[in-house]
């Protein structure tokens, strides 16, 4: 059995033209499965600018449904290409219920999963609790023919919790589409512990779990014409990192990247014989993760 | 009310000769204290060789109980010093019944708390399982006058289920004390990522709970004259991390080191306002963690 995957990820900003966004999208999945990717990941919601900076009703009509056009054009590029796709969608389920959505497209261009995101952040620039419920699906990993993906979506990142249940449940890799920046009114240490917290804790996931993990941010500044918007400068820095927790590849915080890594599934294997964390797991113990504070 | 704490750390190696060892220890904390430390975290077993390189019952003689002959020494440097101490001792229960524990010692001198580790390792050089019943007292921060603290030891580390649990249980700090080192049959690749996924996963718990960490090991070769015994190289690397996962202080990972930082407790509760990752956990939802594998 060939436990070797190629695993690429498409770095791009979003601007407010869906088109152009869905064809950096596209065009770096060519790119990407020209460097032999069989597995390519996207960022978060990358057909659109990062709207949840604002609460504004007119932005539901961005949603689409699933199956819907966003997923019939990646799944012909699946199907020409022969990649599994990874890619993020405002999901429409239904007027009034939207969620944030990844879905996978199988090489053959079937919607093979989708998850729905299941923490939902919601702070100042983030007002993601407006825009979407939180997912009812759980922590389910989908099969696919490049292994069996645990897929999860940015402020999940957070929660060593949602990549434990994805390991539990048989992933053999974590994957996290993203849309994180800085607050430009904060000041340069600030932000380099921001990106660094970002990055230690996803390596941390990877480590704790003995799984190779996968994470595409968009870059750029996104600002608009209302006073005082300082903007969100989207930090890029997506990367592939190996179950050790050691750094593959990791993009520019301000620039397209498209870059492809093979893994070596078997290694996770090989890890979780030399440190078996699932074996000493304290489950009989662990009831208080159930609670929302043990107060 | 005064939210500056300083937390001090005494990495030392452990020889045969436990009196030299404890000698270290208290040298130690008194230079830790008169850095300013008024917490004082030692290395686990740091009274020993890391004996559960191998399994020998004769090894058995080196447990004493709490109170016992440590704490009653440690226990009078910290009424001395005026000094919270947090010791790691091999904890004789009962004839049959041994626990890693880590002690609690208050500025006053008194036994303030006590933490047995609760994940507990078995692998080549690590034969824990033979020496320690695992703890049977789940994760209970112990309150201080220098913070409540949530202690855990070693292996435990690798499992960010025990730091959350500190943290909804209201500990203002994780407390590591740690033996791990090197097989010397590994490669200097190896080794790195090693130490590297050590460093990095703890610093993951600061950054996933919003709060404070430092973690001391031993460092030094301890090899014995048995046949093809390689020996570990412990790697020393003690840090303290801020809430954000920031290094605050690292020591060098073959010599003895005393640092002592100052830490601003108040920044947990600004970072956990920022990003309330204590609002969005899906309790709802976390079910599986309570299971050994979701299969």
């Amino acid at each position: 059995m060939n436990t070797h995957m190629s695993v690429g990820l498409v770095q791009h900003a979003c601007t407010e033209d869906r088109k152009h966004n869905l064809q950096a999208s596209v065009s770096g999945i060519c790119e990407a499965h020209r460097q032999g990717a069989e597995l390519v990941l996207l960022p978060e919601l990358h057909c659109h600018p990062y709207f949840c900076r604002f609460e504004d009703a007119t932005m539901f009509e961005l949603s689409e449904s699933i199956p819907g056009p966003t997923t019939e054009q990646l799944s012909r590029v699946a199907a020409e290409l022969g990649v599994v796709i990874v890619a993020s969608i405002f999901e429409r389920r239904a007027r009034g219920l939207y969620h944030n959505t990844a879905v996978v497209l199988e090489r053959n261009g079937e919607i093979t999963g989708t998850y729905r995101k299941m923490h939902i952040p919601d702070d100042p620039g983030y007002y993601e609790k407006f825009y979407f419920a939180p997912g009812d699906q759980g922590f389910r990993p989908i099969p696919t023919s490049a292994g069996t993906l645990g897929v999860l979506v940015c402020w999940d990142q957070w929660f060593p919790e949602a990549a434990r249940l994805m390991a539990l449940a048989g992933a053999d890799l974590l994957l996290y589409p993203s849309a994180i920046g800085w607050d430009r009114n904060d000041t340069e240490q600030e932000r380099a512990r921001q990106c660094d917290a970002w990055i230690t804790i996803q390596r941390a996931h990877a480590i704790a779990n003995s799984l190779p993990l996968a994470v595409c941010n968009r870059w750029g500044l996104e600002q608009s014409a209302r006073e005082n918007d300082a903007g969100i400068e989207f930090w890029g820095s997506s990367f592939i990192a190996g179950p050790q927790g050691e750094v593959l590849f990791q993009a520019p915080c301000a620039e397209d990247a498209v870059h492809s890594v093979t893994l070596d599934l078997a290694r996770s294997a090989a890890l979780r014989h030399q440190w078996p964390y699932l074996r000493d797991r304290r489950v009989d113990a662990y009831q208080g993760l159930l609670s929302r504070y043990l107060d």
